[in-house]
């Protein structure tokens, strides 16, 4: 590239600071290993020249690229968006860049993400969920690639996870759920194929019935991509059932708002006529009337501690650590409590 | 990088198809230079030894990285969202990764990114707005690294630019406000040092004025970064003015749906005792009730068309097309027609 670029290369400062280029990179990749004189007469050089350490020279010269992978599963809804700004945002301070592929919550796709992340040189990999086919993780394995998973807390899995528990989560919601009364539990859930958050929840819901004395498979549920208008088409296909849920759990607040546009489109009143409940605690849930109930999750705080985490096994090439962050039931208006 | 790690490197792949790297790199990166024969040899041995053409070797070898950064000024809300979706499912479509930061609307941080990118060796650069230091394009211009502009459309800027007339939309929006007999207009907007988008809208509402034979500097104006909170606040300011607006013009729809809450907060009804308007056309706007008039901007077109535009400055090294696309006036239930 250098021969195309009217830049200064790492020879030019090697020559302008009359010493080998191994020594400029590692002036400028280990400076604790050179000499002072010597640090300081390639560090002039490097200043006078204005030579940026370009890409190619630094991975081949350093131990590390600066450089950050992540693979979420789509940019365009709110879902991952404040959690992955704190995730910049705390790289940006410790010298690095995030590099972002989505997926579409395809694992294939996401297969070929990796591979292309990696053949970039990417310092670490930041991954969404766990539940991934073994050999991804062999294939980082075999090339010292640090990966943490988020979004989720799965503390059996191998893998360090920094993230909270999707199953106890969304148990704790359905519990208060029952306890305003509520028997009759529509579901919304993502698409749980390829989705270990999606089952997860669904999962907690279940639990909740069960400990309950409730029969789980009694319960409908309608599976859809995350998707607002998903959700209101969902919604409109529940409510036509013989027994009519009291209340309509959602997978996540996109598909939560979408049911409450279904709702209203049917001339149904939240919470008169039916209860709606979502998960994630997005800003989609405080906008709209009545507000949603929803399962709050500390979106900054876990790709901020993601950012430390990952850094973390990059630079002292640990296994990485396991951290649980809490989620917490939020209760606002679109859930009616029966029992009052 | 390559003896940290246990994979094959471009020598091992040289070193069983009996070539020398220079070739193996020839076949990788620009394989119609190379004998049938020796092509098939060389991709035999990248095959059989699982070479993953890694970074530092593509950059030393290549023309090209692969790799285009892009620096948006937050990936927090979804003003830019859809857009860079689009825009990175183009991209990997075509083979390219891409790189994002965000700048939290600071000139400065944005610059450290762009060096940052450019040090990783990004091939080319999408930035948001056109104005900035003219140092950056220089810089950029010695390092022939094509940039390309988005989310403004500015043919005299010098720069290729791939986006809508800001002003010239805000001033279509503001004449039909205008149009519905409003003459007393307040407006929330964003910050307009550094954001040459919020301040072209407001240019546009002035325009609009000015053609109506209105007074623009009798008109309100207050400005505060893209928060729903703050639309909010700003919204119950404006209307406790001696002379009360008859419609708030936001800056964006989240400042709009902000100010819908702040109006509720007030116990004012949206359109009947003030009207509401916003811009970008997000899913903010119509989710609330009542549902926003906005200016629809394409942002997903946007975001494909910047991707293929780029990628032809990258490949065809040529000096970028500057693409405008249409904006459209979407009239929806917040504002009043006070002429009916």
């Amino acid at each position: 590239m250098s021969d195309l670029r009217t830049v200064p290369t790492l020879d030019d400062v090697a020559r302008a600071a009359g010493v080998s280029t191994a020594t400029v990179s590692r002036c400028l990749n280990s400076p604790e290993r050179v000499v002072e004189q010597t640090r300081k007469r390639v560090m002039s050089a490097v200043e006078a020249l204005g030579y940026t350490p370009n890409f190619g020279a630094r991975v081949m010269a350093a131990k590390r690229t600066f450089t950050i992978g992540a693979i979420i599963p789509t940019m365009e809804n709110a879902i991952f968006a404040r959690g992955l700004q704190a995730f910049q945002e705390e790289l940006h301070a410790r010298g690095y860049m995030l590099l972002v592929a989505s997926s579409a919550y395809q694992p294939k796709i996401e297969e070929d993400q990796i591979r292309a992340l990696v053949a970039r040189g990417a310092d670490g990999l930041l991954l969404i969920g766990h539940d991934r086919d073994p050999a991804i993780y062999d294939y980082l394995r075999a090339r010292s690639i640090p990966v943490l998973s988020a979004w989720v807390y799965f503390p059996d899995s191998g893998q360090p996870t920094v993230g909270f528990d999707n199953r106890q989560s969304m148990r704790a919601l359905a519990q208060q759920v029952i306890d305003y009364g509520h028997r009759q539990i529509g579901v919304i859930s993502g698409i749980t194929k390829g989705n270990d958050r999606a089952a997860a929840r669904l999962a907690g819901l279940r639990d909740a019935l069960v400990a309950n004395g409730l029969d789980p498979d009694a319960m409908p549920v309608i599976e859809t991509p995350y998707e607002i208008e998903n959700g209101a088409v969902a919604l409109q296909t529940l409510m036509q059932a013989d027994t009519r849920p009291t209340v309509v759990m959602c997978g996540n607040d996109v598909l939560a708002v979408g049911a409450l546009r279904g709702a209203r489109d049917l001339g149904l009143s939240v919470p008169e006529d039916v209860s709606i409940t979502g998960f994630d605690d997005i800003e989609l849930a405080r906008i709209v009337a009545p507000q949603i109930t929803t399962v709050h999750v500390p979106h900054r705080e876990m790709g901020r501690k993601a950012a430390i985490a990952l850094i973390d096994m990059v630079e002292k090439r640990g296994t990485g650590d396991t951290i649980e962050l809490k989620s917490t039931v939020q209760l606002r208006d679109s859930l009616r409590d029966l029992t009052c």
